[in-house]
């Protein structure tokens, strides 16, 4: 059904983010309208992260999702963190109840159910490549899942050893082989110096049973690709996104969208 | 045609009130479609004007409309003043060029074309009655057209003197005749508790020439109503409101609709 004009009435939604895509606004707007909710959705950037948070506060704002390079550094700016959140101390989403300001972390959230959605028992060992903020949320939410038996490969020695210890597995600085194979990396990211790349060698991925790979765009990388080519179970970055914007969506509106409206809406925000 | 879908390049113009409204957002929203701009504007109430005014320039939001009781208060926290809002210290719209936020008065500005377009001449002696931060836009702009003759007739003596003499007019506790009458007090605004009266008694109606209420709703008010009847010249709020989205729009897009557009985006705010 068309939305309702946009007025006083409506509710406003938004995103805080570096580079701001446009999958959020049109992910939750197809939503909104599906629904028939006066929500609205818009992508917005910042030179102020301070005064932008305030401005959510102090306008009534819902809902703001976070992204690079804000995750971190918004917490001291929110009245309080939910346990996602705390357990890795990144914010990527922020729900504001009359002006109180709680942060969030739903791309932490998702990652657990999609394991279990694609049958990856918590005994598997796995190789997680990345220390970035994205690699916290995965590799925290792993440990958390249960998983034991992990490795995390990165080019920053520092940050990759302390996401290690944090979780209580080991850091090495080159991939070796494992049954599940994570990347948390920008390799293979549509537009990235690193397009072309697989995150994983060839022969790791023949090795492997699943590849769970985060880069969002495009949707079939390099490494999806491959892993897909072998008759391996992919998880992919567009599984993820999906997954955290429709938990962000639950915590803005308290409503449940079934998974037709999801599958739709994710259909129309990947078009 | 319909407008395109709402993401990081759509460009947010808002309004901050004590009170939000829906005419702001009907009108704007309308025209933004008409004329096929990723536009998008939204009324907000805030409880924390410095917080959202600091949000309008963090977030790169273009205009904000400015209503009761925010006008004065807004001042200090803006980069400069438009003359408009200058020559009466209040604001009303607020441009944001890149983050330098400047305060305009377009209800001031709006004054002297709509007394022009109704051919009242700037010799016209003029009676008007009210002292709030309407009054005085109202009647600086009269005084700057050239209007020498006038009285401000008000209930708070002490704003009403300060107005009256601040433009080189005179004060009165009761309304007298004049050739022009101008009401600028909630009198006769639907909903309020004096929504039945005539702001000035028909005695004094049948003695003008032209009678001029800003009251918005109901279009037609009590005076305005009993000036048409006595085949008075007549302005009215709903002018007002127009003529002064209009120059916000302006301000705000650079761009200038037709009469055409004018009109059907004023009758949709109306409705």
């Amino acid at each position: 059904m068309p939305r309702p004009p946009v007025g006083r009435d409506t509710t406003l939604c938004m995103s805080l983010s570096g580079r701001p895509g446009n999958f959020g606004s049109r992910f939750h707007n197809h939503l909104y309208e599906a629904m028939g909710l006066d929500f609205l959705y818009k992508a917005f950037t910042t030179r102020d992260l301070s005064a932008a948070v305030g401005g959510v506060r102090a306008l009534g704002i819902r809902g703001c999702a976070v992204s690079m390079p804000f995750k971190e550094a918004c917490i001291p700016l929110l009245d309080g963190l939910a346990p996602s959140a705390a357990a890795i101390e990144s914010v990527n989403t922020i729900v504001n109840d009359d002006g109180r300001l709680t942060g969030h972390n739903t791309d932490y959230a998702a990652i657990a159910p999609l394991l279990r959605r694609h049958g990856v028992a918590p005994g598997t060992p796995f190789v997680a490549r990345g220390s970035g903020g994205m690699a916290k949320a995965v590799v925290s939410a792993l440990r958390d899942e249960g998983f034991r038996h992990g490795t995390v490969v990165s080019r920053n020695e520092a940050a990759g050893r302390r996401l290690a210890e944090a979780c209580g597995f080991r850091w090495q600085a080159e991939a070796t082989g494992a049954p599940l194979l994570v990347n948390i990396t920008p390799i293979g990211m549509q537009g990235g110096p690193e397009a072309e790349e697989l995150s994983f060698p060839e022969a790791l991925v023949a090795g492997a049973q699943a590849v769970f790979d985060v880069v969002l765009l495009p949707s079939e990388t390099p490494l999806i690709r491959c892993a897909r080519a072998l008759g391996k179970t992919v998880i992919t970055g567009m599984e993820v996104a999906v997954l955290q914007a429709v938990e962000q969506f639950r915590l803005y509106t308290g409503l449940s969208p079934s998974e037709a409206q999801i599958a739709a809406a994710a259909a129309y925000a990947r078009s």
